[in-house]
């Protein structure tokens, strides 16, 4: 076999340095093998969103913008190197039959969590619906749920006008018994970005709901230690649903519904830090990012960044990274 | 009731000008009355398409473009003012259910057609899936379709690996007996466009195809010529579907699927102005105009100069514009 | 007269939710009846700025921004369905004359305010020009004006060089003897953004003037309400001129003369709601937002937002909306 | 004084080639001194437009673009370094006074031309509204005067419903008595794009009209030599007035009012070719460029091309560059 | 080892239809086996461009865009399914020593060529600088070099001004000695986009120069059959450098030096179909795409249809692929 | 010598108001003499960067974004207009030999400074390479230096894998003896964007590095005054290396490596205030903004903003702008 000095293969990085290792790299693709840790799955339909959305296109931006991290947290001063994330690839999505794409959405995250049973999955979205799916094969690998949501509206809309859609996964989760609404903690929900009917909703089922107003006047931290210490009573484990869309628009540009009155980023880095620290946090997607309408990418970004400090403080965990 | 001098209502022309009426001013939404002559409905669906598409928000794309024309036509002296474009609206589209969507742009163009006997409709696409329903609801109101077809590609995809979506729906209407290929006329077939497979069913099945190769060599308005004659001797009346991406990326930059190869825009304009003036000729599409794609609405502002250059000379047919 | 099941007219939204009003369904367009609470009227002039500004295409861009927000406050659980926005329409403005333009913003909002005494009408720019006219119109119909203008920039030019433009209008009040300086308060005046000679204008003519550093030394609440209180003393009403580059770069993207140092736009949404809530507040404006600058029209997003909080104080005001 | 080897002043180009001279180079700052030869003059007005434009940007990136082109021909294999053009600069324009603005151009070109018998003064709009202004100067200065107007829209607007604007610069010179209409020949009148009532009018002044259905027939050179045959029976100088929006979308993507069914890039530059070498052509203008709504500044760099073409057929013409 | 049914790994397509094959499919990264037929290899070097270029990243976007294109011709009824393309992959570039990143360019292509015998290779550039070294290398493995340049520019600037840079690569190897004047045709130089010191360099050397003007007077396959009869006479094999901005700024939006007056798209395909079929060319080129700057990847989505299209008609060369 | 009124010469300010001074007017060409006070100088050199930057053209795009501002500081009341800020133009660059380019860099700033003993020379990149010219000559001229380098990365990679790049500087300058780690600090370093290796590197060599957490605990203000403090202890003058992506993607949009976790504006702001009022600080420089990839120039416009704030505080130094 012939080599030609100087020659990379197509796709390989046109510059690589000795001490710089990207996070990119530490998606390892699934071989097949079992495996723990992080993991991540691309979840790439967006067509099942109420307005235009390119959502879809997302598990592929944020493997790409996970290249322009390195591996090593400075504040922790620990290099991520050897924990590699295994990389479950994308669910392959039909064409025009969206019901069937969300069936396999929920038949892939049961497969891959059943199957291993030390993984802990972040599911990348795609828009909102993928978590109907997403959290219920959740509960039946990993037990009852507590979900935290972090989300500008409380996607609580009745199917009946459009289906199962973006605007729904939550509802349908309590419509079909899957949880009841004492298993969900809102946070971030905004002022003229809901109706009325919804928060009604919300209140009979009994969904815990804190708006940007709490979380301004309480603090994310003490919100989120609230709601874990709540969830824990009567759930096993615990899913972050992380809609970017609860930023402000200054620090998501790129989300489908952007607004202003939203959270800043570092406190969303902050919280999701902490909630990484959680030995009951056990699965969580990312949702909402529309790179077609993004600036340079920001969000999609800020989503490979969070990937990173959730790994970072995951592995930080007392106990180690094993399910109890 | 008061009045205020300069007051004006939101959404009117900000500036009219006494000596021009605009082409979009001949459309008048649908009073529920029965209507003769050019109509257009829209048929907004992209959810169908095999790639990320935003061609549903083209009908209201063309909508507004057609305020950039007026209504005079100096080559031939005219000016339409008096033949008004009824604009029966938009076909609702369930956000989730892509099988429903495509039943109600089937329903609603037929019961649209079948009300209005003298209508000639203008379906605005939404992407080529919608051809289907379209042709369908031609067919079953107008009588047997001939169908010419602009289009860079075959649209002939088998319909298992993805359902019926916007590279089906031709064969979806010959499989489902609606058709048999010598109904249809393909025009502007391109190399490396298509894969040899849907070549070989469109021999089988008896369409006849007129590549790129075969407009250059021949000239357009020869094989419309042909086209007409031969459907004429086995059909009742013709319908155009008009895929914009027949045109070369230089004229259709708005398209989904671009690319080189392809023809002038002022070639395609001579051929529509040429069948608009065909007795035979009773219905037609214009899809796969993607305007979050296109380059200051380019390519929807020569589907609103196509639609105004058909109405033109649909209006000078030997005969009127009076059903035979 | 026919209808068909699935056809919505053009324009309607392609969706609607039974859970979900928009709060851009709030605006109504006037009736030429008598009306009471808040109002919009477009003043579409940017004609006037010293620097090619599209700002003239902002009202129309607020009024769709509106769509993407709903009518439910959850911070103040209160759902504006029952509050209607009247909607005055567009000041029609003249395409040569811009003189006349400005002519006709001071008579029609002059008309509006004489026809309807309870009517709290935000004139939506255009450039700030625009608020001359509109201050002018508000103290003969509504008494003498205490003015509270947010502002980068003193906007006290010298009208020779230019003629009254977008960097004029609070000269040309206080030339005029429309007003006196000790009327006007302006906030958020910010380093390197004015002459000299303007704010040594500004002194001589008693205008308070308060700076970015003066609003991170005290506080945006503590000085309206030291403005309010001040103003109360010698004028009968207040009105609001909100020039949005007070705005920090980072949060007003789209604002003709953008930079950094300015204010972040939750203090901004909360001086609003303060001064939503204030008896004495009887007018208002927002200008200078260039959509064609923008991003993703998070600038006219946030103004939309703005009427919607602004509305839901000025409901909520001790004695009601009613006039004093 | 010192110097530092290898600092160059700011604005310098950053890379000089010993064997390239730029086209830009030969614009050569007015001195004061009498010119002869090919002249620009800037009129950077377009607060005159009917829809929002920065044309006003336009001499200035036409100036730019001339960067992008070098001195040398090698069609005519001759360079142009030795025939420099003269820059007269930009006509200041009022803020606000758009008359003045207006009336200042038509003052400074009659200026120019007065001052520079043998100048051939090439007038950078700006909208065309500018050519109104241009042409009263160009035939007080250099004799009666036979227009050709390139354009896709008569211009012939009334001046009733807007005032002066670039709809209507020839309407303006025939009521004004400045030309009668058999001094006008339009060429490349486009479907759609006008009003009958416009045609009418120009019918009844005897106004030349070829539509681009005849330059289509005839071929633009045919129709240049009728038209320059024609002019020059009753005029005594010729003056052009290039509205870029006479070619096609495809060809100048830079224009205000683009559209489909325009000329050719490569037609009008020979037509401009041809033009140049006509002794009676004494003045010229290019209008209606908007480099804010261009790709890569096409249609400027277009510009910027046909102006090196002119001055390289006026350099070749029989009997030179001098005025007869 | 598990399987999960509709998991797909990262970077597959979407979608897969079975009638389709995509021409990205036949690139094979070379396996370290000798290799025969069309192969690509990537030369990302764009720093040694004289403006701002990022024509680097040019390689991988051709990569991509093969994806847009299908393996079958229907004008020549021709599946390319079996005739893979070999890609060899990126030269890997210094950071900072452009010299290196240039002799790595004519190195390595130099032991591809060596090394495979019956491989037709196709650089990608980069930018016109690449060529220099590619040229160097094809004569040294393949004989005696006659050159077929399409360019708007001669690329014959001198080598002291600013170094090998895109401007020189022609100079270069006249001055080298590697090649003389009289094995290089240029086609398609353009009017005011050359000096005339470097028209005369190439008459003193016997460079053969067409220039647009040529192009369109006798055609530009006339003007290809005399090149290769002319080169035919003193060289082995002949070497296509096309530099895409030969085209009009109309057909190629993504060269970094666009301008009006070039060839169209149609032209140059039919050139490089019948330039495939001639037995005696034997290497090529494509350079000068900046994709930063392109409208949709419009010129790189013609080069890889040239790619397809040049394959096509090499594989049907008389005698077939194989060397002679 | 004629004058024309109205006529001003191309480039000249469109408008000039007499009570408004641009900040661009500072900037005075350098005239050959000595200068003192504030100076400029571009080092347009960003082919060094290890990924695609457009950063040489940053220091026009400064100077532009500098006529966006005035010269009048409110906060202070201080009027800047007898401050002029030398512009000593820009260093040429080679288009090939980048190790020439940063030859001449430091030759350039080493004589500038030489010959203007008062002057406070701000060097405008380019990316961060052109420090290491910069500090070398800065210590070379005057005395040995202290470094304050804001900045997310360290900047200390190895030079053998790419040479002396953007991300070498400070490695270089360590290696080659120019300074050892005691005399640097750095400020803003983040979490995954550097690499372990050169984080030990950092601490073998003893820089001291405050990350960007270090900031967020104890405040910019106070870790300057302990660097300034620490830094004085064994250097004679301080210099200011300002990379922009030391602040958070929201409020620098416009660096090549944009990411969350960063630093906000007004801390940099008032950050850089600080800094020019102490006396030991002599040097500065501000680095990596891609002009190409910003919004709307904003990252610009604050580096302009940051220098007329420096100039600002620098000429209210106790003991005034001179040398001590």
């Amino acid at each position: 076999m012939q080599t030609i000095p100087f020659l990379r293969k197509s796709g390989d990085a046109p510059f690589t340095d000795r001490g710089i290792k990207k996070a990119g790299q530490l998606l390892r693709p699934w071989s097949g093998e079992e495996v723990s840790g992080v993991a991540i799955a691309g979840a790439p339909l967006s067509k099942t969103s109420i307005s235009h959305s390119g959502a879809h296109l997302t598990p592929q931006t944020i493997r790409t913008m996970m290249q322009s991290f390195s591996t090593y947290s400075i504040e922790e001063e620990t290099d991520m190197w050897d924990h590699n994330i295994t990389d479950f690839g994308d669910i392959g999505m039909h064409v025009t039959d969206l019901f069937e794409s969300q069936a396999r959405i929920y038949s892939v995250l049961r497969d891959i969590q059943e199957q291993h049973k030390d993984a802990f999955v972040i599911t990348l979205g795609g828009d909102h619906s993928v978590s109907a799916g997403a959290i219920k094969a959740f509960q039946e690998t990993r037990g009852r749920a507590g979900i935290i949501q972090f989300d500008a509206h409380f996607d609580l809309r009745n199917t009946e006008d459009g289906g199962p859609s973006n605007g729904t996964p939550f509802r349908q989760l309590i419509e079909q018994g899957v949880i009841d609404g004492s298993q969900l903690v809102q946070l971030g929900i905004r002022d003229f970005s809901n109706g009325k009917l919804y928060h009604d909703y919300a209140k009979e089922q009994g969904v815990t709901v804190y708006t940007m107003g709490d979380i301004k006047r309480e603090g994310l931290l003490r919100l989120l230690q609230k709601s874990v210490d709540q969830l824990k009573q009567t759930t096993e484990n615990i899913y972050i649903s992380l809609d970017m869309d609860v930023l402000d628009q200054a620090y998501a540009p790129g989300c489908p519904a952007i607004g202003p009155g939203g959270l800043d980023s570092d406190s969303l880095i902050e919280g999701i830090q902490w909630l990484a620290g959680q030995q009951s946090v056990k699965g969580m997607d990312i949702v909402e990012i529309d790179p077609t309408l993004d600036f340079r990418n920001m969000t999609s970004r800020l989503a490979a960044y969070l990937i990173m400090q959730f790994t970072l403080f995951y592995s930080k965990r007392k106990g180690g990274n094993h399910h109890e």
